[in-house]
């Protein structure tokens, strides 16, 4: 049995909580938060530690699997957890990906463990995509489509606006430009033909619609460059909307091996709850990570580094005879 | 740059031959056939030998692009290239994978060489799409759809009927099975459910035409379990037909986290050159092995085995930085 500690309570907590249960070959040895212990009561019965408790159990988890975010529980604790325990996290902030990796890679050596960093569905599925995708077809184009989904730092950047009580924000991939792509016209698309935001604002009594909206179309960065949408909705509108957190999208790879000849790739997801689902692979990755760390492997590595079949619990000629 | 030699010079021979042109990092030491050399003219100007010719590069080839089929010149000389090089294969007889991985390995491991096998987009790509699928969404289906694209085994099987001239079969998804799985309605789906097949026959003059169209469809294991469709058309127009050698198809797996929540994964392919794409993929495994060997990895891998990163040849902090 692969022994798991799980860092970190909140949706993605919930979401690996739910997947290590599903997984017959992982035993949870905690859950350790910040929070007092005794306010958490988890959707499977597993012990709630403190995180002051963690230290403790040096030696007896195989892999933690953190689910805090990456503004910045992340940049600030994985370093710290590797001195002791082998790691996975989701760590999403794309521009900083590379910094990361360098600030886990020495103390991961150092400390002879191993950590896998920015595992989810993008970066990892998505990734695993977009690079094999580009290996099999070097002769062509890429093209990453995201949703319709909720984007939490859109909703936030909404939420900041002064006046502004509650938001939530959908980005949605346009029809014709997905139509496009998928006829294989190769288009180049401008980031306001990708996709389009759609926002749900709940408002204090008396504010100015018209500036918030004028606020929200013109924020440069994260809505100037779309066509965005504003409603204004209720503060309960609004929060019914949050506890829906389907997500998705696609990625695609058209390209040509002759003149005459082309080619197109798809990955889609479609996701009823981007945290379950990014818990899920969390977890996959976790056995991967206890199993290479029990082959002597140490540092960081992501989803480029893994062999696929360490994410399975079968047997790998069973592997080779079901699913090659 | 890694140096390759060609075995075969087919239709996948010439599609690897438009792969290795395309590959910066790759130069071709020759295509090796065992027909007479001055017979072939190949798409790009590379050296073309006699096979017999091969033993004497011993030491000169990074690695071989075996190009001939499954049926008997994979299975009977695969072995004995393993002594002298590493090689890749598209060996897709998938009940028979065990049994040639089996073959192979004792060679590999004894000679100090390594070989990947059954590499192409079935198995390969897609079975990369079923591994990762099942290892991340555990409580879910498998679905694989193939075509709309030709079967070489079912033309073959019409071909050997009494008073057939020539034959081209293709295969077929269902729309209806495609669109319930892509609604997420998990359905159990019969092998008639699934697939339809259609065929376009040129008969002898004076054969009876009902009696084959009979034979056909009551072909058991080829035909009887589908919904099959015979049409009669001349000689030319099944040549014609030869030449178009699309094909493509779909891996979906549809899940749940929690009862409430499912989820569903879809890969598809849509690929103008069968031949052409699967020696795209052949050659992007080819870098994999000539880098994992010179790295001192000996036997037999699969698609499962091999880290993502060494299909391209992109910098390891590039692919993190621009793909991750």
């Amino acid at each position: 049995m692969i022994k798991v500690g799980i860092v970190g309570y909140g949706n993605l907590g919930r979401g690996v909580t739910l997947a290590v249960d599903m997984a017959k070959d992982m035993e949870c040895v905690g859950i350790f938060t910040r929070r007092d212990p005794e306010s958490i009561n988890p959707v499977v019965n597993f012990p709630v530690y403190s995180m002051d408790k963690l230290q403790s159990f040096k030696g007896e988890i195989d892999v933690l699997l953190l689910c805090g975010g990456s503004a910045t529980d992340l940049p600030k604790n994985t370093a710290n957890l590797l001195k002791d325990f082998n790691t996975v996290d989701s760590f999403d902030t794309h521009a900083k990906i590379p910094e990361y990796y360098d600030s886990l890679e020495k103390v991961a050596k150092e400390n002879g463990t191993l950590s896998a960093i920015s595992i989810g569905w993008d970066p990892g599925v998505f990734s695993i995509a977009r690079m094999l995708f580009g290996a099999v077809l070097p002769n062509g184009k890429d093209y990453t489509f995201w949703g319709k989904g909720v984007s939490q730092g859109h909703s936030d950047a909404i939420r900041r606006i002064d006046g502004v009580k509650n938001a939530i924000q959908y980005t949605i991939p346009k029809e014709q430009a997905l139509e496009s792509v998928r006829a294989g016209e190769n288009p180049t698309l401008t980031t306001r033909e990708k996709h389009m935001r759609e926002c749900f604002v709940a408002v204090e009594d008396g504010a100015d619609k018209e500036r918030i909206e004028k606020e929200i179309k013109e924020m440069p960065n994260y809505f100037a460059d779309y066509d965005t949408i504003v409603n204004f909705v209720s503060e309960e509108e609004v929060k019914e909307m949050q506890q829906k957190l389907s997500h998705g999208g696609f990625v695609f790879r058209s390209g040509n091996t002759t003149d005459k000849n082309s080619h197109l790739l798809e990955l889609s997801l479609k996701l009823d709850s981007n945290p379950e689902f990014t818990g899920s692979v969390l977890t996959a990755y976790g056995r991967a990570v206890a199993r290479l760390s029990k082959e002597g492997k140490t540092g960081v590595v992501t989803v480029f580094d893994v062999p696929l079949k360490y994410l399975s619990p079968m047997d790998e000629k069973d592997l080779i005879k079901n699913l090659l």
